[in-house]
């Protein structure tokens, strides 16, 4: 995990490159903190991107595959995709428009996806992505039988091509703009979990288990 | 606004048809939620999805350019875009691994980008944008000047061709799992603002102003 990282020309940062991120273990920690990505890909030159939770085992991204799958599903060779993840910690406001900002920690992944269908990685993958999700669920809930297994699709993308960016901080103004009257600086945004909704046919004494009654992720601000 | 919209092959929702969104008000309303939508494009066979800021103005979806403009930017064509935007609502747990789910309100919209180059619809565009993330700041800001305008670049998107999908409600288990022995339900989640941090050069006496300090989205659960 600690090997050193060289970006290819497609992924190496030229806007903003000051905030690049090349750390292989600071990108995992990112990706560690989300569960959800975009997965982009094209169909006879039409881009699609879709919405999909993801769960990180080493160096392999495993995706949900759902809509993404059907398409994806007829092409035996694999499909170049481009994964995307973005965290927004905050607004930044500087005294100018133009220099406003946000800070955000993000991951992109290009490479090729295949669907996995080895049984055993199957089960293993959706067992990466619950835990990525909500940690300790696995454990309790039923797991997949045969039949469940077979009806759904999950991708594997490697984690070999990707950049990353950072933000973090106060904004930075212009030097002429100082003294421009406005109040300026961070409006931090972070994502919180509420109280959990018992199923209206939940039996009486199944008691709300502590990763859904205290749900927090590592990685939130 | 309310005309009566009729999804494309390609926008027609296949996967869980039950939570399509064809009413063009309720798809805006998602839109106008979120401040944060995921562009995909292609070059070269390669797609590419880039994290990046919107604003609605009626039916176009203005996006701040940045990073994707440099390739778009020498195609006066457009270029086949997808934009998608998603708001996770909650996670949904059933008894069975299978049938987890999550709440959310998402958007896809097929398109072609074009540049906006007329200088008086990019300054519009770009208080469209600052107005969607952060509703009265364009009116104190410094605004942009000639050459920050021509420094930025923003595309626009027309929202013609577009599927929505809306989840929400507690888990639906298979019934022979209905006495499966675990907690079932939903953790809901949301996003909030924390206490704005003042820049560290900020002018003494500059007050947090409201829309920063009590800072929420119309659409925040």
């Amino acid at each position: 995990m600690a090997e050193p990282y060289t970006p290819s020309a497609r992924t190496r940062v030229v806007r903003e490159p000051q905030l690049a991120v090349y750390d292989r273990a600071q990108v995992y920690e990112i990706l560690d903190a989300g569960f959800v990505c975009y997965l982009g890909f094209s169909v006879a030159g039409q881009p699609y991107v879709i919405p999909t939770s993801y769960g990180r085992a080493g160096d392999v991204l495993y995706i949900h595959g759902s809509a993404a799958s059907r398409m994806l599903r007829r092409l035996s060779e694999g499909l170049p995709v481009c994964v995307s993840v973005a965290l927004v910690d905050g607004l930044v406001l500087a005294r100018s428009v133009f220099n406003h900002s946000m800070n955000y920690r993000s991951v992109m992944i290009l490479g090729t996806a295949r669907i996995v269908v080895n049984e055993e990685e199957k089960l293993r993958a959706l067992e990466v992505l619950s835990e990525q999700i909500i940690p300790g669920r696995w454990a309790e809930a039923r797991r997949p039988n045969a039949r469940e297994l077979s009806a759904t699709f999950v991708l594997s993308v490697p984690i070999q091509e990707f950049s990353a960016k950072v933000r973090t901080g106060p904004p930075i103004d212009d030097e002429e703009d100082g003294s421009f009257p406005v109040w300026a600086g961070v409006v931090p945004l972070k994502t919180i979990a509420g109280e959990p909704i018992p199923d209206p046919y939940l039996d009486e004494g199944e008691a709300v288990p502590n990763y859904a009654k205290s749900y927090s992720r590592k990685g939130w601000p």
